[in-house]
């Protein structure tokens, strides 16, 4: 079987969200760690030691994005790992069983969620949201929590949620508050003094790292029991020789994140108003989805009533992009969390993930307007 | 805090059972993926079904490695991942909660099976072992079991077990069987259809793969229930975005070990024998651990009594080796794997374990003796 043939250079990429390149200063910084800079962090030898500092370098990267300590760093395999290890190591020192959420969680909450309420009994809360995918936390039930779990940025619709709100209710009933930030950090400021929670998922292929590595933020002195069981490594909270090419790619890509956010996310902000007036000049009937105020810069969620999102795509030459969460790709059932907002369910099946990177310019955006213009055109003819 | 300084070119290198280099084909494999040929696997793009296809030839290249089929491969983060969702996984579905295992696993498995012992109420029974770490079949008990699971090639000793006589043994008596093979596959010819397993561990790091991806051999037809809950990536089976570098990297890494052992092991072998050779010559008072025979062609553990394995190592310049498992590495009591073998204390502490790679060659094992050799004469001076 040959290799795979790389996607042509002209395609315009506005899948972000599914996942980012790997930024090349990070691509660069990995390749030590995968050639002559080897070495086991557990080892006592030099070049364990020298794998271990490149590991605390990289914690110290990552703390520094979020504002948290670097003690305060787990490393996982990635984000779903990271939310395995709140939701199920928090609830297993929980007094409380019950859990406050949103109907718009990714997977890696539903399931530890939903094995959490079939195995151990706990009951979960949902919240009510608005059109434009917004929590309301009055909507919290009166009672006792052990947990609660939200989604920072959501992963379709890019709406940002009233983070330090939901962390106060769920403290205030007594729970534990995990925010799931995979799609948010490094795409906007994150600070977790600021939301005041006590974990929180990322996810480094989210944020021009590699795949395969994440992390979880612990606040310090939460008790969290482990997931996966092994040796005593990441504090005995998650065992496994570290992925140290991996955990270097998601410190370099942290420190590069904190850089682009210093210069703000205005230049991502007109592109996306650039691609939505441009849709919206071509295909009237496109109906806007994300909320324009309180999302993500990068991300426009756009539907045309009676099309199916996925023929649209398949028509639109050159444009790379998702219907929903790549996760659910290939099903052509609507997004539950579209659902959950209140979009009728003919719209739903339309919906169209758009999101910008780092690397988009104004001329791919035109580009791209225009080949989905012409596919929604036929597709609505 | 500046890059870490690499290791000078002039070390010997005998850690290679902490962990292997990446092979320059593996990473010269794997750059694709960490560059240009982005995608999610998940995603319906082109991008994304280039990366699915990606995984998809690993995927067949590691089958073709042990003997399995493509299908029955799940991608994990790693070793101690793999064996998490093996043990765990099968206990889930277990109807007798006993299990089979040696005094010799590492905490990849041990750790689990005390997890499932204080959580789920299991029982565990430990086989007998001999002078060489090889264990007795015979010594199980007759009873029923739920699970049996043992470490084909010893991480510290060498010792290759007799794996094909324990699967049958726990399957007569019911179980099902999960091998840990971590430190063998791509060492020795590694054969699931002979070995009669049910589950098999394997780590990309131990093999010139890349660190932070492993895989867990799941026989067609074995139940097993997922320890991570999530998407539906690895038939449900291991959720979250697939590490298509790294599982690039592992699949290249196991057609490598397959080309390497049609070379046989001899010759890796011949330079163990040398080291053994001018190490006892020059230390005569130096213990042989590992058994010269039914032992990884490149592992010696070796041993001088009344002496400190980590104190000899920090007096041997210029060599990179480890006392016991890179994951106990720090911790000076004696390994609990000897003393089960029956090595006494005082020998224990001493113990030095020289695992050879593929680069290593006769001067770097003349080298590596002669610091050994005046270290181990110091220690005893």
């Amino acid at each position: 079987m040959s290799a795979p043939v790389p996607a042509p250079e002209t395609e315009v990429y506005l899948d972000h969200n599914a996942t980012t390149p790997v930024a090349e200063p990070v691509a660069l910084r990995m390749w030590p760690h995968l050639t002559e800079r080897f070495g086991n962090p557990s080892s006592a030898t030099r070049r364990g030691r020298a794998a271990a500092a490149a590991v605390d370098r990289a914690r110290q990267e990552l703390a520094a994005l979020i504002g948290a300590e670097p003690d305060e760093i787990v490393f996982t395999s990635g984000g779903t790992e990271a939310s395995n290890l709140a939701l199920r190591g928090a609830a297993a020192g929980a007094g409380c069983r019950r859990v406050l959420t949103s109907p718009l969680e990714h997977p890696a909450t539903t399931a530890p969620l939903a094995h959490l309420r079939t195995r151990d009994g706990w009951t979960v809360h949902t919240l009510d949201v608005d059109a434009g995918a917004r929590i309301d936390p009055d909507s919290a039930p009166g009672t006792e929590l052990g947990l609660g779990t939200l989604i920072l940025a959501h992963n379709e619709v890019g709406t940002v949620q009233p983070a330090a709100a939901f962390s106060e209710a769920v403290h205030r009933a007594g729970g534990l508050v995990h925010i799931d930030a995979a799609q948010a950090v490094g795409k906007i400021p994150v600070d977790v003094r600021e939301i005041g929670a006590d974990l929180l998922s990322v996810a480094g292929h989210k944020l021009y790292g590699p795949q395969g590595v994440g992390a979880l933020w612990v606040r310090r002195g939460t008790a969290l029991a482990p997931v996966l069981r092994g040796a005593g490594q990441e504090r005995g909270l998650r065992p496994g020789t570290e992925n140290v090419a991996g955990i270097v790619g998601l410190g370099a890509a942290a420190a590069l994140a904190a850089e682009e956010l210093r210069r703000g996310t205005a230049a991502q902000v007109r592109l996306r108003e650039l691609l939505w007036s441009l849709l919206s000049a071509g295909a009237p009937a496109l109906v806007r989805i994300s909320p324009p105020a309180g999302c993500l810069p990068n991300t426009l969620m756009v539907a045309q009533p009676g099309t199916v999102g996925q023929e649209v795509l398949d028509a639109a030459e050159g444009v790379a992009a998702s219907t929903g969460s790549a996760c659910h790709a290939g099903v052509h059932a609507p997004s539950a969390s579209l659902l959950a907002m209140g979009v009728d369910p003919r719209t739903a099946v339309g919906a169209l993930r758009l999101s910008l990177g780092r690397s988009t310019t104004e001329s791919e955006v035109r580009t791209a307007a225009e080949a989905l213009c012409a596919a929604l055109r036929r597709a609505s003819g």
